[in-house]
């Protein structure tokens, strides 16, 4: 049980002057050094994605598996599983400080304690903690046609079951949050499709969930991931605004927070840090899953993030509200499928919290140094002050605003700057 | 004055059997019919751009003017102006039962009452009504960052005059709705952006707009268009759920509706009939912008909606929330730029009409006939007794629910028949 | 061996005034009713893909199988795939005038001789024949790089090895054309590839295969499928013009045509008839597969054609092209994963063919009608005669048009009458 | 007549440790600085767009006027044209060393003589040279249909008319290249297009061109620059391989090269530098213009380049190839119609001239070290020798192949280590 499963793996150590080809180093993402106050740790709150990581065989809607993991014999077996976790704890702890995102492991709730049990044993003994779990209510063929959303009362009853039991697992294992991923939850053809009922059960599914959570005395925050489509063709949490819609029209908002995927933001037709920033002005930011896509496919492929300005842009707004604990920065990224070695597993998630750690850096940096921000302020000040800040205020009317502006004349029109905007960011990187 | 500025061109009258090149009758489109109940023109109240088809000119990013009218001279005189109405009511005769949607047109307060003087005539004259007014907040230089969102408060308040003008004009012409199209309500890039003030901004200028319509008894709804993107990077009003999202948390959603135009539907990453379907289903569909664009083009390319199927759709949602008054079938379409002929203008809307015409009949026959609709409440009957309907109403819980499907066992799954759909639809095509 | 797959299921046969809700007959297909000089069946040439049909699982990149067909017991026995075949032959015959798409349907070159045995066997027994054969280049992990371009030249030779067979049994079964596709063919980062290595042996691959296709006497067409993306994040063949392009540039244009699949082409931002009609005009048009995606999806959704429209286009260039045998319109479609029934498999094929049908009836009455062929001939009938003539058959220079046009003055600009063109066809529909 | 322009303005010059918000000063762009041989003036030929940069006025589809010039009437006088042309070579000369791209400035031959003497003069004063001219073969209202593909010879003809004097003021200017872009070169409907007859007649175009420039003996490169969409619905210049594939299919292919855009590759679907290494790969590559697009728009955004990560994927392409001479790197670009700013000129300039010179420097770095190249050779180095070496020159067959890997078996699968590379590129930034 105590076999090395990364045997030619040490510990992941900071290294900056390390060689181009020595990608097995971090070379920026430094744990413990201080940045506006706080750790590297603290901001970045990295974790790794359990089901992807540890469950990937780099199957395809195309293509066989080519990820074959030494300690995984392919089977069902509670053998095979708690090896699985193993291995997933000894890398944990040498990349270092990661926490586990979590999918419930099993399906049958014997097996599920049996796993969580020894999950919770290694918990204890490394110190990794769990920054979310979930359920997993989408690769089931019973949900095939959605969990909340289903046209069958009874597999709405049968998720809300499964549920329960994920909320009790995350209050047993300490998990900071609990995520919903609805990817089954839209419709593929409007012709078959009531949407309003669909929309009224989900909510009501919601509102259950909320009130279990209460009375079992979980205290994370639930959280909604929002996708735009894939698996479905349409899927009622489509970005940002949709969930923020939604939760509010059936008087969720108090009871739920965001998960945002970059990724899922471009899918949905926004830039990479759009539905972050969305959702941080809207208060409701709650976590962050932080792979990238490609900006010319069409589908979610998962990419670890190696985007030193996207993830500038991420921490940005991360340091603007202060953090984003109890929440966290989840790698739910792939291997390419084509990335078959053991240590392209470290690679990867080396280079994403490098990535990251130089984005902490660089957007702190452009707040400390206050350029940036003050140039922005400067360009709202009309509101500070006066009837702009009448307006701001919803202390003014259209009559006196009018007669305002006639006294006034034309305004004064302002150069919005973008270049020079994208020229400072540039000098900052 | 009363010249005849399409000579050749008689009115445009109903001949079912017209030869496949005679595109200048009306082979479907029969303004009295009546179809479950009101006629066709009762349901589609149909409305023709004044801003596209009276002031197009074909020009585009890359090319000069295209299309030369003969009554427009391309002056800005109030003489050209009006001459440019009375061929615009000489069109909406000719074509029939169509009310103008009318841009304000003219930016002096002095010029807009003359100008509105002659509509107001024209309109007694012929009996054309005004489907919807509105203001152009986003084509002078003064808005391109925006009017309601803009950075600077002087330009809010230049743009609260000019609504209030505008709305006064609403008023006077009897116009039956008031829109908003947001094209500079948005952003080009974050970094020079405060996105939460300015929707803040954005949400005082609404709740002042929604005032005033109050104080002058302007009775008319107040219609915000959702559009994803163009001319703006990003733009607030994205689709249906952005909107319904923004109104509900700025406690806008009581005196505002939507104005869907499937076109920005498709932009945005929907099926053509998603945002109808969805504004419908949350109450807040308030009227329909008819065009379409192609799939394979990213911007608005605002065609004439030839697709019978598509039109299908959209009329059967219409049908469903018996009828869209006092919104109406607005045509924001624009005849090619390399339509030069006069006559294409008639084409284009004729054959735009009698698509709709088509598509309401054949909505009709759908719900009438009872078959899809049935097999559709079908796919949904388990939530009109028992244990769904508990969770429709939100009065049970997990734990219920949990003890529920143990008893029940793993539920029935059935076919979504996607293909018998859409078979089904194709036989009522 | 002769027991009933599909039990409930009888022949499928026309019944023109069935009720909607029967998707269970033809309502337009008629095998036999002549069309332009031929019958529907020599001008459509159905064929239906074995392996999304017969081996189709419904599982997606985010859920499991949900398609449990009685005949298959998931093995990969000898006996699982001989039932399967014999399923697939009765489906063949109960839908009627269908040939099947193989792919080669086991991979060692033992189990390959005993089931294409058994397939040629039923073949002769029910006069069924196979449109096309080919090789999955793509599914097994040693392909993930490519087949023909694969960093690694041992797995070439390994391709290579397999396509030698794979044309042996398309020979063997009388196989009427042999198709490639190249799915892994291309990069997923620029930064680990060498483009022009990889496209020099690929078109190494292709020629060794025209050799050995003439070495054995097989006289089918070898044919290249077109798709930019999925799996691989740029695929080498992206659309018909890629391919004719890469053809032309190492001589390989004798030995090939394409297969075009539209919902390829619309994934490479053309609509939906672009490819067919382009490798049409250079005269490469090999065989079609004719399945449709969602425009608002960026993904291979291999969905049944259903839109009418779309059928007319591509029928009207297969008619223009006097009819597109050896090649034929295989349906390389799956049943949506939540379509679970097995009578959705014949409703979905039925509902394509019915489709394919009414798109060969409208597109031939286009064609002997002759009014839009007659305005489309008309309007560039300035290439008939004189200068037009001499343009068109490269025999004059600039300096003589130069002289043409200062005589002739500014040439007069003729509309483009798109949406006359849009309602003429709207008409046949 | 030497009046200063842009008055505040001084000399562009280096200064390394500027201040962020200094964004009138290199901060990187060194003209003489010796990089792999040699200067970085000789490889980047920076070029500066006078259309958009001295006639852009910031009006799109939605909004009029922005950018009010001083130096710019607004009127079609030659006073007017002169003093934009004395404006626009200050410009070049204040920015250092910089070409202007020059479409044709005047549509009379009378007026376009005038005003290329000017020219020809300010080349002279400042040693500015001419990057490329080119013909607008797409504004005017005559080429709403095309210009090469028109269906009216006249236009054609009427085209090769204004070419041919384009290629003489090419010669007399001294121009470097001559380039065609194709905007009306497509089509908007395949209902009214026949494809074949437009692609014939675009062939003899370029014919007679290719003609007329050896006659005439000008020696510059001709280029087509691809772009897929945008004026038209479809444009026959889509992407590098379909332009190589019409030159190819119809004889063109020795005497046009192709003018890269990376805005427009990403319109075409693919990833920014994708069609730089392809035409290379094809020997075709022989310009670039260097403006990027935003992945989330569907329309050429023309915004300057500001991505060090894509800039040096072009620049390491442009450094394998030894150069684009006589090409150059073409600034193609629009500032913002929100830049209203004098300075907003240069500011975006010079911010697009620093991310070049970073991604030229980072780029040598990449190929001086070697480290990357070397693992990539290394990728492919089994087409070196024995079996792959036949292969890569066609020197062997599929029977010699099947015997080799009979012998050989399964072929090792090497990992893609995709995330490996995305991590040394990094530590390269």
């Amino acid at each position: 049980p105590d076999a090395e499963f990364f045997a030619g793996i040490p510990n992941i150590c900071l290294k900056k002057d390390a060689a181009v080809d020595n990608s097995l180093v971090y070379k920026h993402y430094d744990a413990k050094k201080v940045v506006m106050g706080k750790t590297m740790e603290e901001w970045l709150r990295f974790s790794v994605c359990f089901w992807h990581t540890f469950r990937g065989t780099g199957a395809d809607p195309f293509g066989f598996p080519t990820l074959f993991r030494p300690w995984d014999d392919g089977s069902d077996s509670m053998a095979n599983a708690k090896r699985r976790l193993r291995a997933a704890f000894e890398f944990f702890t040498k990349l270092g400080d990661v926490a586990p995102e979590g999918a419930t492991l099993a399906e049958s709730n014997k097996n599920l304690d049996e796993i969580t049990d020894l999950a919770l044993e290694l918990q204890k003994k490394t110190g990794v903690k769990l920054l979310w779990a979930t359920c997993n209510l989408f690769a089931n063929s019973r949900y095939m046609n959605g969990a909340g959303s289903n046209p069958n009362a009874d597999i709405l009853a049968y998720a809300a079951a499964q549920v329960k039991k994920g909320l009790e697992v995350a209050k047993k294992l300490g998990a900071e949050n609990f995520v919903f991923w609805g990817g089954r939850e839209g419709y593929h053809t409007i012709l078959n499709t009531n949407v309003l009922t669909e929309l009224t059960n989900m909510a009501s599914f919601f509102k259950m969930a909320a009130a279990y959570k209460k009375k079992i005395g979980f205290t994370g925050p639930l959280l909604i991931e929002p996708k735009p489509k894939e698996p479905s063709k349409h899927q009622y949490d489509y970005d940002a605004m949709t969930v923020i819609g939604f939760l509010k029209h059936f008087g969720l908002e108090n009871d739920y927070k965001l998960n945002i995927e970059p990724n899922h933001t471009t899918l949905a037709g926004h830039s990479y840090e759009h539905d972050i920033v969305m959702s941080s002005a809207f208060g409701m930011l709650g976590s962050i899953d932080s792979n990238t896509g490609s900006p010319d496919l069409g589908w979610d492929t998962d990419q670890f993030p190696m985007d030193v300005k996207n993830a500038t842009m991420v921490m940005k707004t991360v340091l603007e509200q202060n953090g984003i604990q109890p929440g966290g920065l989840n790698f739910d990224c792939k291997v390419r499928r084509e990335s078959t070695d053991l240590k392209d597993m470290f690679i990867s998630h080396i280079g994403a919290m490098d990535t990251f750690a130089r984005g902490l850096e660089i957007a702190a940096k452009i707040l400390t140094d206050g350029v940036i921000p003050r140039q922005v302020k400067e360009r709202y000040s009309s509101y500070d002050t006066g009837v702009g800040q009448k307006i701001n205020k919803v202390q003014t009317s259209f009559e006196e605003l009018e007669e305002y502006i006639m006294k006034k004349g034309e305004p004064e029109v302002a150069s919005g700057r973008q270049e020079h905007y994208e020229s400072m960011l540039n000098s900052y990187m």
